[in-house]
């Protein structure tokens, strides 16, 4: 990229970001209803003070920290950079204030592109990339979190009530499986663009025959299962799953809400009637297990659906695979703070390939990984069957 | 009172209690950092609620409900109208918005105001003067609860850098007890104004002679007992009282921060450094009785309160006692929802006499009987000893 | 008592003990299913651990521990004479096995009747009389954790199948009620004999007019307030019980168990019929008092109950008081590890009078104020009307 | 197998677990300390109930069981033979006693030998080599079982003073890696023998280079990374990792114990000094990964370990490796409540290779997968370094 691309797609990210938050109420940004859920401010807060500490501060002359306390309040799960806020806390701030937050925006902005106007190096092209592809995961959690803040609220109130996902091919319904050979192929990302460090490094793995659906699972496929009493047989949950569900009395999809005898669901316009022909979301890893194991079929692996991707559409729902999130070979941390990017969570977490409708622009790739406990469903995840 | 008294009256305890928020940005009316404290929203629509529900309801002709789902939201403990809110969940409910509850207010206060310029029977007198003391009871938890929220955020906010407590004798430091001599005295409200149910009805007690302080501990006569080590050991404390220390690792008074080898307080000014002489605040129950333990004494009775307050200045802390709080002979409780404003908090609480800074004017009275679970502090709770 | 009294009282105390326990298997001896409820060999050890802590240790001559760590393992909440072993962590002890214990039994008493034959002094003697009493308390304690031990047992084994409580009136049914006047009563312990330090000092307290039932509440009486849905309805509940009630699913006293369409109770015996004429019992104090908040009336408080018990029987159950334990005027502690018997327990507890079936014989006095949390139901509680 | 092969094996893998048990007391056979660990009361009822429910209940003429409660008590995860016990409270059940236990593995056993000396047909055969391999799992976790409660009594008891582990080669210290090259792998069980339904497909795999080092890594070396502060410092560590190890607050493997200045760990012989020349034993697969990434080293994933092994010396330790327990291509579950034997499990736990000094002879084979979560340490778990 050459100076004037950087520094337009440093100001389009940034707009975005607060393009999001555009609708919301000042209370809206505060609130942290469920622990893997942060308050909008915080994610405001959060992207900026990145471009702050890794890139202002140690590369910008004469940089001024806009404020001593921010490093507390918004650093995240990078421990070396000063001591962690829990995670719960984060609900409980009302200060810095929204207004705040948005100063803080400005003065950072108008920083990061002073600096980017100026020679940089490629360490700083890098971290500047690096803190690009930061703000579009954080824009995604933004659309995440604030459904579940209005969609937990019990006046359910819309976020945007013209709201309408990017035209999407949304494939479901039954279609005949693609059938894929048996044999090598190669995984992982290989090129000139900006790659996150889990998706290196390129390597061969052997897959023996399979066959994977083009289409996604419908709500109304979905509903089949419960209707045939999924929620309520053992034998098609993982023992823990099995746990978790009666635990939490789980018995559909998050933001399912079976009111007046009709299933409806909540989405960004407000509550709705389920939309059938769509493909099912906000199912956990567990469920999506328990759905193909009533069916006699099972989820691909990271690796099927990678080797298969050319052959469907994707994009609509982040897909859960059966894959267990784990280093690839020769994968090695960066030295520092950034080396916690994404090492530290490789335990327990499954593995989500595709991308969804509010995954920011040109934010996705075949290659891309992204990470979950098996349990969360507030992302927009989906489900791809194999066999 | 005549009508323009009441009108009146009406239109002060509501104005007050938006001067008490005068101070806070939006967000702090969000949060609810302990499940014991509230947002303030949440204080501001459940005082409009009760207004609305137990008055305007049932005695307002043509009254339109303001909004359908806010009974659900800005109720309490009456379960009688209707489902509880969790409490733990009003940190979490980004809407209604501040502005939204802010005309909750008006709109309720413009049909109370024209109620109360009509001619009103007893019942409704009767309810608005229970309105208006709930009001003032909520109006206290209003500066408990914000200074709880500024207080425990990293940045130590100030409330109102201009802050003074109401002028008050803050008599601290050694003095001779006062004797009271043993016999019968008479417990409980009498006479014409409003009281509480739980004041009712008066009784009689036979007290053994007893000796009470004039003075309250002061933050310096504190500090002894923790430098003597008091809160490292065991025989001062009740057993759930050194279990409650040792998992929540208390040391102090809440409030009270060790900083560069000097205590500091957090005030509605900000942190300041201790002011010594003044009466200590923020204690537990366990810790006033582990206090008095320590100095050989003991706290006294509620009915040694109530005989000998004439006697001394009161009203700048809650003070500890040590009775249970437990019905009076001949308590009983009102017909429907109004009928739980007390009775059901009756098993495990201590009884608090007095009033504190914060306490609303003309809302404090001899036979007053405010009681707490024994572990909380976030009220402005102090010691007076007895023997 | 003289020598030969004193030797025989410890005779027959420590042997009715084991003989309590007489009826066990090995394994019965080890679980502790509830954190209440202590394994029976600890209760075997622990007394014996009181005896050679507090009286062989310090004054017998040339006595030797039997165990260093005992000490640990068998202390309860004397935090003075060592660490706490977590009550919790009781039943996860296998060793020091059962035969073990009754070992160190032998090896106690063999030392105390040596020292009990010889010239001992007041300070020895009120120390013997303090074991009894607290050896008295356990073997009551015995009884109940052995029926929690069995009675939540899947295959609900008899504790012993010819069980019968002691020839006990047991009056039941409706009643007029004993009217008590208005007045000044000495209540507290006074003459010669043994009492706990919670019983002293006898003092005045003045009672207004009251009326108590001389029968307890029946079975049959208590099952016509869960028949007519007092379990569902919050109105005859405590704030914090209703929350109890919906946490722990109660709808019945322990040991309840409504099995093809009729309701059975645990007993000594093994499951049997309930018996609709017996005294309701293994109530908590939140059942208590709904139960007389649906009769309309009250519970007696402790004085009330003391000051009227020479006109009625009792001995059957535990009566729940509607008084918190608190001391009385003039409570002192005594010095050292022996002061902290009753005085830390005095506070979130609610006083029980009388005594039941399974308490020792000779333990009980009109004075005896035993105590209890208001939730708990495994001791033989009961309900007693008063107005 | 022949008949006489198959009744001698029954006879000696049955023999064998009460030889396990043969150095218990009664006591010992009926805590649990910690959820993981059950009584070994219930490995034994629960072993036989095995046979009795699945061989000799379906298959056996005439059969009558031995007792209709039993089914309750010792079922386990198999959810379709019944409710399943809460895996909490196996260690509050004092009934059925271990005399009751073992009169049930000679009623099941006489049934077992008299069926296995008929002639019987291959379902039979195959449940029957099933139950063998179950029992022998079982005799594993009774060794690690009663080590974890006689290693958490705090009088520290030994299982047997004379306790040796079979003789194995304890290769430990520094060692030249092994190289392994690039290329296609065959992974799985293949052949004739018993093997669990985990083990298959055999399947093949495409592995880089990598290098595998032929010791574990011992005491010494442990001990090493704890003295340079591995417990302190996060960066080792995934971030689960580190809220556990600070919830928990783990400093050292399971059973090391600093005394006196020095380190000590819990044997099968009681407590004795750190055997610093052994492989370091009890840790999770968190703490194996710390150690590897402080070494800038890895752990093998389980089809390395796999297409290495006949490379080195195993069988001391199970052995973590980096991969997730996840089905091999073409796993099927079996029909029926086997059929839950193993898929249920597989999601978030780790592979551990190898069999350790305590897993029944001939129960360990290259390709045997076993798996726990990644926390747990009461196993015998070790070390292996890749590259």
């Amino acid at each position: 990229m050459n100076k004037t691309a950087i520094v337009n797609r440093y100001k389009d990210i940034r707009q975005r970001t607060a393009k999001i938050c555009a609708p919301l109420h000042t209370e809206d940004y505060v609130v942290q209803p469920v622990v893997d859920v942060s308050p909008p401010k915080w994610h405001l807060g959060h992207t900026t003070w990145f471009f702050e500490t890794f890139i202002l501060i140690p590369y910008a002359p004469h940089y001024r920290v806009f404020h001593d306390g921010y490093n507390y309040v918004f650093n995240s799960y990078y421990e070396t950079v000063g001591n962690r806020v829990i995670r719960t806390d984060r609900g409980n701030l009302s200060r810095p204030t929204v207004d705040d937050i948005y100063r803080y925006r400005d003065y950072v902005d108008e920083a990061m592109l002073a600096l980017l106007e100026s020679d940089i190096d490629q360490t700083i092209y890098d971290l500047t990339l690096l803190g690009f592809n930061h703000e579009e995961q954080h824009q995604e959690l933004l659309y995440t979190d604030i459904k579940y803040i209005l969609g937990h609220n019990p006046l359910f109130p819309a976020y945007d009530e013209n709201y309408h996902a990017p035209m999407l091919v949304k494939t479901t319904g039954p279609a005949s499986f693609i059938p894929m050979k048996e044999g090598l192929y190669e995984i992982g990302f290989q090129g000139e663009g900006f790659c996150f460090d889990n998706e290196r490094n390129r390597h061969r793995v052997y897959l023996n025959h399979f066959e994977i659906s083009p289409n996604l699972v419908s709500n109304n496929e979905y509903l089949e299962f419960i209707n045939d009493g999924g929620y309520r047989d053992f034998r098609y949950w993982h023992s823990e799953a099995w746990d978790w569900l009666k635990k939490n009395q789980i018995h559909a999809p998050l933001y399912w809400h079976f009111i007046d005898e009709k299933w409806h669901q909540y989405t960004y316009r407000g509550l709705e009637p389920l939309h059938l022909n769509e493909p099912v979301q906000h199912v956990s890893y567990y469920e999506a297990y328990a759905y193909t194991s009533w069916k006699g079929l099972r989820l691909p692996t990271e690796f099927e659906w990678e080797a298969a991707a050319q052959q469907f559409t994707w994009g609509y729902n982040w897909e859960w695979t059966e894959s267990a999130y784990l280093p690839y070979p020769g994968f090695t941390k960066a030295v520092g703070a950034i080396g916690e990017y994404n090492g530290k969570f490789m335990v327990n977490q499954k593995v989500l390939r595709g991308a969804s409708a509010v995954t920011a622009p040109a934010h996705s790739r075949i290659t891309y990984r992204n990470f979950f406990h098996p349990q969360l469903r507030w992302q927009f995840t989906g489900i791809r069957l194999a066999k």
